[in-house]
């Protein structure tokens, strides 16, 4: 039952802030079936679940370095590393740092959690974290109270397009790693499609 | 000079409701400025436009086929053609016949049109046609006055990894067939995005 164990998902380290089904994290105004619905308009389906937890040791081996590269594309663009800005008007490191830990857990999370009501109350946390509802309040800190919600799609491709690079070392077949690629793509959408509840006019999301 | 006659790309026959580059659609409160710096964290680039416009033909003669195959995911979803219901509680398929003319044009644009302010505009146009601000407006019809947000980001899948059966045709090789899949992939989530920012809540967006 090695899933069963992988979906109850504690983790060995306490990660400061990772609210993960726990009742201090939000709750989603989303039910179960409406998720259901969200997630058969993306194709998400049993099979691509399957996929990412089959790399389970993959995604736990390289999280942190596919989080690195990701932070380099942001660090490389003034408009998207400002949203880390403090009121010195300057990164604020440690701020950043705190985030990485929750954002490298964030990746072994999409390819083990089962999409339940916690995974789903943690996704409508994790959005209003990037809104001024909830963003600095987790870590204490003074960065710009939002990250824009066009930022926060745009940078989608980064995270799947640019990760495919990763997967290439896993050496799969050619239809192995399109099945991967497409998981990870539909679970990354799914994400940040959750994640922009907060972001909208009532009765628009 | 073909890319100049395309990228003025006046349709040989008129569209009702497409108002592409008439003083009747909308102007986006996203400056040309702000617009290149969500194309770059998009990774969006001059090579992804040239390998799009390089198959304007292919995308001519299949946007129709393309967009009835979105359309039947769609109708199979009963969460997702609602939105296309009456006051009657039925499809409303004058107001669907309408819409999927533009619908068909959109994906020539995508193909063809270079990101201009007309573009950025019309971008905003479309966005707001699934929001209670103009949706019905155009075609005079009475369907559910919006596609909630969740739907327009879900559905990018369908359109993205869905039609990469339409390119496999093409006989591209891996390689070719990639950089088109990317750059489809990379143009299609920078569209919907744009066509996000009526839902945002002020600010936010």
């Amino acid at each position: 039952m090695k899933e069963a164990t992988l979906v109850q998902g504690a983790e060995p380290v306490a990660i400061p802030g990772y609210d993960y089904g726990r009742p201090s994290a939000a709750h989603s105004p989303l039910s179960l079936e409406e998720l259901r619905q969200l997630e058969q308009t993306v194709g998400w389906s049993e099979q691509d679940a399957r996929v990412l937890r089959h790399h389970e040791q993959f995604f736990r081996e390289h999280a942190e370095e596919m989080v690195d590269s990701w932070r380099a594309a942001i660090g490389s663009q003034p408009h998207l590393v400002k949203w880390f800005f403090g009121p010195d008007g300057k990164r604020d490191a440690e701020y950043a740092a705190k985030v990485k830990k929750r954002f490298v857990q964030w990746v072994i999370d999409v390819s083990v959690r089962a999409h339940d009501q916690a995974w789903l109350d943690y996704q409508e946390e994790i959005g209003l974290r990037h809104t001024p509802d909830k963003k600095n309040q987790t870590d204490g800190a003074h960065t710009l109270p939002r990250v824009p919600l066009r930022y926060l799609f745009g940078f989608i491709p980064v995270v799947t397009l640019g990760t495919r690079r990763f997967f290439l070392n896993l050496g799969l077949s050619a239809e192995e790693l399109q099945k991967l690629e497409d998981a990870w793509a539909k679970a990354v959408l799914l994400h940040v499609t959750l994640w922009s509840r907060p972001y909208a006019k009532d009765g628009l999301w």
